[in-house]
């Protein structure tokens, strides 16, 4: 306690901080700025620890006392008679200060600031900031925001976001994001359109204490994380982000979405979260050197980490290509070998078994126009048969398997055989893609994506799956280099 | 062999050879190797001219004869008692030049060849693949295909598909792909997950006659056509083909997707449909100069097009965006400057606007977050405000909206302001995108995609809908250069 205590600034104080781990564990919550009336952000909170089945203790706070959705509401933190984990803000920025005081009294140790109003919105701001700082330092509490939407622990079925959700699905994928919008929009996009569950959400906002660094150190040690995605603009300290990035890398695929690259980027960046722009060439080499992947869309970041769910990355870069379409084969073959990737042809015994199940006369290679073999002995055999034989072949690290989804001639409804031959090659990883009719590709996707044993990403289109398996491969190549 | 060469032999010939319009317009089609079984091929295309509502007349041809869903089975096609415009033929590769021989004895004048097994199958096919030529010549026949899905056209409510498919929309998306599958599966997404209509699509296949620049030929002069895709692996008449689609690029958005760019996409290319691989960056600046669109995606095909359609490609490259989370302003405002468009900070005028509606201490700037806003004042005032302070702006050519929809705080349900204001400025474009919880992002879509007075298009992930704005100023670039 007295180490905590100690404002002495430097590398010794930050050894001496409280881990992150009561953010996403909190045996209790306290709700300041909670509210009795439905569709405000304080009643939302609540209801949301409630929605998503929190099994901790919830404390509302408001001045205002009464009740909400059944529970006590107390008029301060320091009322409440047993002791408090996390306490979460939400109440209007001059208060902030106030319930700082408050929380360091109660001995509140963990911090999450949603509201707004601090150093992005100029002096006043930053000089509140400061002074939350301050106590957060004398009282050695650990803070994350302000301006934020906050976490979510779903393995802890925690979350201090005030957006409201229904459903939580539990999984390995967890994700940091500078801002907090982007971080709670990326989470509900992920729980209504895949079906991968989520582990742990940080949406950091201004950084005051809690940092990128600090949260990808947590997560690169997080045993229940599988991978972890990052939407950064500004590093505050980038020796050190690189430093756990390294570490973290080693233990996980770490994709990072890097924006401010641009003049305008980084113009906008600046009114944003008051990040400075850096050299982008040097932070992009500084990420490659510490075995990050960097992405360059937004939606990457959720589609790659369901691929790093799902499969194993590729051994080596050799792929073996099942197409619906010739037409989809030849921009397969283009992207592929754009990519890292390689694309040779099969060896003579696959392609024997690959004649095997295509009509005579037509040509077979690598990608596998699978076409001729369904409409002459029907999807079900050809895709088994075809499957079969790509993925025993010894030259071959993974296979991109597309698949025709159109009612009648050639829509693939039992999937079971895809899983047993993907059950037998556990370091062959399998990455599909379907197009045809939509609703049938979803049906297709989701019997893929959920099956128990084995789960296969699906996506809606040849080069995404080219190009995942790609970023796949460059993890299995980033972690030799840092190994 | 240059690319650019003319190798076609008697272009004279060319001039004298009737126009494509009958395909599109048939009064009468004869399905050749019609079935009585439900789930063949014979049967399903005799079924989808029933189903999408054509108007001609339908014969089907089997030697077996008997009836089809109430149609009599004619045994041979000079059986049939009236004229036909198009013959279809689905018999297998043997049969299919005595059947030629038939048709031109019956003064049939446009075949559409589904069936496999020329020259794409080796020397057997080839040969008669040039027995087949030799009829079509002689008799003055237009032939597409053979080893193609055939042709689709909406506003006749015609298709030589087999493939099912219940709903038609008809709307001014035409497209050409050399390979069939690639031609319907792309008909089929479109018609089962984007709201906008088709025109025409024509899947080439192995081009014994109709080649890619007969077929971009038709689509330039067709009024019906709006924006034209183009899927190509080799063009045998290149030269023929950039004289073409300069033509047509004057008139309409011609996006092309050209793949065999690499080793491996060249081989599987020759493998496929015996293209030849030409050097990757000659075709690149003739189409550029050409005036058309090139995309990298297969999918951006279906993408590009739905915003030609829908909006008015931008006159300037200026651009004001609204952004729903500060994070995702910034990786757009890096998007937009990497991509030939530009987005420069408002004037004062839009500034005051925006800062009218947006809580006090925060500062506003291009991009425009309007989450401060819509927690402050509520989503519909901030859009209606946001979007006339930002479409007025003198400076601004083009609008790229951005939605959260997330349940309760922020769900965008009532778009009619939207389209009111969209209405008074009718030649800046509107490109959106959406975020949050799917099925929301769906229903607003849904609203935006298909009002009957302006129809804005709705993408996932912010950097597309940057892109598509791109191309669209790209596509106002290209017309000015070749004016």
């Amino acid at each position: 306690m007295g180490l905590l205590q100690n404002t002495e600034p430097g590398r010794r104080m930050r050894m001496t901080k409280l881990g992150l781990e009561t953010f996403f564990n909190p045996k209790s919550v306290a709700v300041i700025g909670a509210s009795k009336t439905p569709g405000k952000l304080g009643y939302n909170a609540v209801q949301n620890l409630l929605n998503i089945g929190f099994k901790g203790k919830i404390y509302p706070v408001n001045p205002k006392g009464g009740e909400v959705l059944g529970i006590k509401i107390y008029p301060n933190v320091k009322d409440i008679p047993e002791p408090v984990d996390v306490g979460q803000i939400l109440v209007p920025a001059p208060f902030v200060v106030d319930i700082m005081k408050d929380l360091a009294e109660k001995g509140v140790k963990y911090v999450v600031i949603i509201t707004g109003g601090f150093t992005e919105a100029g002096e006043d701001g930053a000089k509140m900031e400061g002074e939350i700082m301050r106590i957060a330092k004398k009282a050695g509490m650990r803070v994350i925001g302000p301006n934020t939407t906050g976490i979510l622990s779903a393995p802890a079925s925690f979350s201090t976001t005030f957006l409201n959700f229904d459903n939580m699905r539990v999984g390995g994928a967890s994700y940091i994001a500078q801002t907090g919008n982007f971080a709670s929009i990326t989470l509900l996009w992920i729980l209504t359109k895949e079906h991968y569950g989520l582990c742990r959400v940080i949406g950091l906002g201004n950084k005051c204490d809690v940092d990128d660094a600090d949260a990808l150190e947590f997560l690169g040690e997080d045993p229940k994380t599988k991978v972890v995605g990052i939407y950064v603009e500004g590093l505050k300290n980038g020796r050190r982000f690189i430093e756990v990035a390294k570490k973290a890398a080693k233990k996980k695929p770490v994709l990072v979405l890097k924006s401010g690259r641009t003049k305008a980027g980084a113009r906008a960046a600046a009114s944003h979260t008051a990040s400075l722009a850096a050299d982008d060439a040097i932070i992009e080499s500084a990420l490659r050197q510490a075995g990050v992947i960097r992405v360059k869309h937004y939606i990457d970041l959720v589609n790659y980490a369901k691929a790093f769910i799902y499969q194993p990355p590729p051994k080596g870069n050799r792929m073996g290509v099942i197409t619906p379409s010739g037409g989809l084969g030849v921009v397969m073959a283009d992207t592929i070998e754009s990519s890292g990737l390689s694309i040779k042809p099969f060896s003579g015994e696959t392609l024997k078994k690959l004649e095997e199940i295509t009509p005579p006369l037509i040509k077979v290679g690598n990608p596998f126009d699978i076409w001729p073999a369904v409409s002459a002995i029907g999807n079900v055999k050809s895709f088994d048969e075809g499957l079969k034989a790509i993925i025993a072949d010894p030259e071959i690290d993974g296979v991109i398997l597309g698949i025709m989804q159109n009612k009648g001639v050639d829509e693939l409804k039992d999937i079971d055989f895809i899983i047993e031959t993907a059950k037998k090659y556990p370091d062959k990883p399998i990455v599909s893609f379907a197009t045809g009719e939509y609703q049938l590709v979803e049906k297709l996707r989701k019997a893929l994506e959920t099956n128990p044993e084995v789960r296969i990403p699906l996506y809606y289109y040849a080069e995404q799956a080219c190009e995942v398996m790609s970023v796949m491969y460059e993890y299995t190549e980033r972690r030799k280099a840092i190994a």
